[in-house]
């Protein structure tokens, strides 16, 4: 870590490229067959950036963050990426300022109800409450002309704890940097969507690519931001928008005018895949991949060396058993991405230029990225949870001399007995409290490398790290993010990080040794249940919130209950919600718990005396299964993303939903949309229960 | 106002006793007939205070207020009453420091798990989360020797909005004085509980005071706390902890050594209760008492001259009215206490040396304190639900141009609309949601001058005004607290203080001229019947959590789930919690709502032709049948607490406890007591019905 995270590493720099020489090198030493694949991505270098107050007073943003002594900012001699936003939009414009709180668009139905238009206007919205890149996007949305982002000390600053160096926290000149690309679109270079970015794709011309933002953005630190806020005037914030520096937040629009000039080098720039493969014995053309990302923002040592640390232990690691005479029945397959940062360029274009060998071939895609002292935490295809649940109860926290699964079950469980636990929390504990069921694995959205492996290719993944006790928040995407931050903050002594080695290492050698496929249905059978559940929940109650809107609208009720010395308006009266048509998927989810039910059942009866041609025919049934889920139709408007089970929120970003089909339609009153997906669901889902149904019929002659 | 508040009129100050004067003098220009009743009571003021940190720097609290130019902080003679809590005990001490947020129950719960203990330590409690009087009481219950009460700008500082004089929020340097006399045993003057406080009334010795606290305490202003809770070092804040200063909260204990000293002169003091009659015509010893108190921290000018200008609009109004002959049928008496801010001192002895007087002649006592712009709020006994409702029907917002109880349930049911609100509120809105149907009154607790009255002698009470819009809290016992902060954010233009008059001054004519009595059973007995529902559901979720911990403490979960390098330990384990026998109570409640429905329905059927004769039974049976609820018994510990519906919460302070005997039973885990108050809380309510069941036999044979 200490020599990869030596010098800024973002795409683009000296230090990334070798850094990816460096892994080759690593990978080859230990007797791994290694290459860059290189691909060709549209990429924004930051050529110069301008944010100040113009009136009522004057000042100017510092769109640097200071070194501090002691750390890698203060050693480094390359330059650091000042405060950017990769794929926002070139522009210089000059605008009176808002607040919109999170940017999120429950934040703009407030601000109407304030009566507050953002047409024409820049918007500074703090970071949390959903994906950095739906705040320029909304705000563009909504007619503004820019967009400045800002970290409130609430969420990473000094409310949480002492800010560094004394503390983990998010210093006040501290900022975060980010991608603003639309990746609920699509991730990956802009030009090529749905191919790999080779030397000589055929590209969009950058004019039509949908993905880039269309207003200048810039995040700042909120040394800075405090400034701006402060000059604002209009409304009071509500209570729920306001952060925790010292002043009161308004909302504007103005007093504060404020002038905001981003201008970039838009090129097509090389980045640089490692790729390591171990052949299979047995099955050479079922492929085990793991992979983490080796760029960063700044220095990168917790995102993403932490994780990558971890892996290049797990391929030495297998080298040494290699050397031992080992080989592992399945083939494989280690990579170090590029480009992460930007929106996972390096895994999606390699994703999709080796779409049709990976769809056939990859068993499993198991992902990290930041890693951290603290929890167990693993998202992805639930088929894979109870994998999960075996590799988490032969792994020792080192903290606390339990498996790492019961230290998460315990967390579960505290979690809940507070009174404000949500109730869904509640459930989770009593699952977890019962040592013979399985914790649960997270539903998955986008935000590190797995998307396209699971959004776009339907090939089951599993992302694990370790979180919550490092306060890796802190210097999230900053220049502060450094070797000494992780050393003393993060994981002191690589602790955690060896233990993600340890605990991934088993899962990929689980996968690539054993002879009959590791899914169990059942565990994902309930968790679509489960999600029915909520879907069927979600419109219910948006049928009776919208109902008592109108009634309080037709009496006046929300005139009635403002005040009339502030400005405020009507709430956007909501649509009627009508019944979705839910029985296909009803039936479809009945015959999948049945049809998961007799394949797990089978599955255990009969794995020990399957004949080598049965072998065959299951593995060959099941290491497809999941692509089941994910039909060529794809998400309405978003056809890359494909499965109908997991997908990010078209509005909430990295954060998973599930049957995002049915739900999201519901959630933006697509009636016909919401029916239909109902439909295509519970197809992809019927023939996920062929698929098992098939195999269990296998099982059951062995 | 602006006579009454021009200069500092606390108790003991030369304006107080001149405002009574003159209160007097105007009661008697209107032709009451009026007169002032003083009590001695004790009454410590201060002499000198210091509050420096020693160490790990020097520093010394400010503890007077800055003057404002433009407000009467600047204009006023006399002095202002500097940062003050009154009964605290005199001391001067040295010690490290403890941040324990509010200083409530659960605080001390957290502090325990944290590891810290507050014994022969300083605390500073922030203002919020219950009674100001608790966070000594606590303080010194967990062995503190001081305790410093601040004001975090979270709760009513720049987080809320501008500060004065720029906006109406408390400015850095506010502070917030008060009582923190122990109130939960008994109000009013320390040395003679449940007997009046006159010149000769038998005393307890000053060191057997119960209700004085026995550790020195002071309030400051947040520009000085931030100072101090600075420099404290320990375990970070938990998140809930965490107020507005732009600081890392911590818990200490130290580094931080401060250094508190008290000192007053405890004295015999006079109080001043002017005290005006209007005699019934017809049923002269049938009285509706009216009250407000007129002694403020300092200018008081919202609190308490906003209801008392209301209270002697009202009171030259029914002057007016007597002047064109009108005459009360009941004696209408009002009151303008002295010595409320101390602890309803002048209210309390009033009522306790009249107790038997009161007692049989009281029908209702009406009270109101600080009023401001925005929704009328209403709370007391709820048989006098309907009439409150039946009056703010009459009444038009100016704002809105509806009623006043039309537009409160306007803001109840879009409050019930978020999807937060919680399911109380959601059911409150669809109750209000039907036109035909009351808006709940409040359970009162205390904190008023209501208390003795409600608490005490069982009298029924209504608390009236109208809150919300003016931001009053914003200047809540301190120096900025005056005519022009009123007349500028409170309620500019006087309007609802005028609206406080005319609604309050409708219930008091109702009240004093209705043949019948104006009491809904039906109202009580639902509220009864909610409140006990509320109880069984405590006494469930109390076991079940219980039992939840007690699981999680055999399966170490807490000290699995915790982060090993911060000092936390396990929480104290809960007792289990057995089940209360509720029969006796479910009975009573059964039978309430029966002889409630008949009572009102043979009311409604029969009021047209009653007999003089008749009405005079129904009267003598309904004047006195709320004090069945305040049997002789009192509360456990709290014996001056006989209201066994109503009541202050021993650890919430002000807060009400509804079936107090049987839920702090449940609370506090005192099983015979929960089971004992459950039968005597049910022969109280017996006694009830059988007060009812007489009227509606004498009803029906009219």
């Amino acid at each position: 870590m200490k020599l990869l995270a030596a010098e800024p590493n973002h795409v683009s720099s000296p230090h990334d490229k070798s850094n990816a020489d460096q892994i080759l090198a690593w990978f080859k030493e230990w007797g791994w067959d290694a290459y860059i694949e290189t691909f060709w991505v549209l990429y924004p270098k930051p050529i110069s950036e301008t944010l100040e107050l113009i009136g009522p007073q004057k000042f100017s943003a510092t769109l640097q963050e200071p070194p501090i002594p002691g750390d890698s900012s203060a050693t480094a001699t390359d330059p650091a990426l000042p405060a950017y936003a990769a794929y926002q939009s070139d522009g210089d414009v000059t605008a009176g300022l808002v607040y919109v709180n999170y940017g999120m668009l429950d934040d703009y139905k407030t601000l109407q109800q304030l009566g507050v238009n953002v047409k024409g206007k820049i918007v500074i919205a703090r970071y949390g409450g959903g994906w950095r890149g739906l705040k320029p996007k909304l705000a563009q949305d909504h007619g503004a002309i820019g967009c400045i982002i800002y970290s409130d000390p609430a969420q990473d600053g000094y409310s949480i704890d002492e800010t560094y160096p004394k503390g983990p926290m998010r210093p006040p000149h501290g900022i975060q940097r980010g991608s603003v690309l639309d990746m609920g679109l699509y991730p990956g270079d802009p030009l090529t969507p749905g191919i790999g970015a080779t030397k000589d794709a055929k590209r969009l011309k950058m004019s039509d690519a949908p993905t880039i933002m269309k207003i200048p953005t810039i995040p700042i630190s909120y040394a800075d931001a405090q400034v701006f806020l402060a000059a604002l005037g209009g409304s009071i914030a509500p209570q729920s928008w306001r952060g925790a520096l010292p002043i009161t937040y308004r909302v504007g629009p103005g007093p504060a005018v404020v002038h905001l000039a981003v201008k970039s080098d838009w090129q097509q720039q090389p980045i640089y895949d490692v790729i390591a493969t171990m052949k299979g014995s047995t099955w050479p053309d079922q492929w085990v991949v793991r992979g983490n990302h080796h760029d960063g923002w700044v220095f990168g040592a917790t995102d993403p060396l932490s994780g990558q640390v971890a892996l290049l232990a797990e391929a030495k690691a297998f080298s040494g058993l290699a050397k031992q005479g080992w080989r592992p029945k399945r083939t494989i397959v280690y990579t170090s991405w590029d480009a992460e940062e930007p929106m996972l360029l390096g895994s999606t274009e390699w994703a999709e230029q080796h779409a049709d060998e990976l769809k056939k071939k990859v068993v499993l895609y198991i992902n990290s990225d930041s890693n951290e002292r603290g929890f167990l935490g693993v998202g992805g295809s639930h088929d894979f949870q109870h994998l999960v649940n075996q590799v988490a109860a032969d792994v020792i926290d080192p903290e606390t001399g339990v498996s790492i699964g019961d230290r998460l079950r315990a967390k579960l469980r505290v979690a809940a007995l507070t009174p404000a636990a949500p109730e869904r929390a509640r459930a989770a504990a009593k699952i977890v409290a019962d040592p013979d069921k399985d914790f649960p694995v997270e539903a998955l959205g986008s935000g590190s490398d797995f998307s396209a492996f699971l959004d776009h290719l339907g090939v089951p993944v599993l992302d694990v790290g370790f979180y919550e006790e490092g306060h890796s928040s802190g210097v999230y995407h900053s220049r502060y993010d450094t070797f000494e931050h992780h050393t003393r903050f993060v994981d002191p002594g690589f602790v955690y990080d060896a233990m993600l080695a340890k605990t991934v290492g088993r899962i990929v050698l689980r996968v690539a040794d054993s002879d009959l496929p590791l899914q169990n249905a059942s565990a994902f059978a309930n968790a679509v249940s489960d999600y029915l559940e909520q879907v069927k929940k979600l419109a219910d109650d948006e049928r009776e919130e919208a109902d008592t809107q109108a009634k309080l609208l037709h009496d006046h009720a929300f005139k009635l209950a403002a005040d009339p010395t502030k400005s405020s308006g009507l709430p956007t009266a909501l649509d009627r919600v009508p019944h979705v048509e839910f029985a296909s998927l009803d039936d479809a989810v009945d015959r999948l718990k049945r049809s998961a039910n007799s394949y797990d059942e089978a599955l255990v009866k009969n794995s020990s005396h399957v004949s080598v041609s049965q072998v065959a025919q299951v593995q060959a049934l099941m290491l497809t299964i999941d692509q089941t889920l994910a039909p060529d139709v794809g998400l309405p408007g978003r056809g890359w993303y494909k499965n109908l089970i997991y997908a990010p929120g078209r509005y909430t970003g990295y954060e998973a939903k599930t049957l995002p089909g049915v739900r999201e339609a519901i959630e933006d009153r697509r009636w016909s949309d919401a029916n239909r997906y109902a439909k295509l669901t519970a197809n992809a889902l019927n023939a996920y229960s062929d698929r098992l149904d098939k195999a269990t019929a296998i099982l059951k002659g062995a």
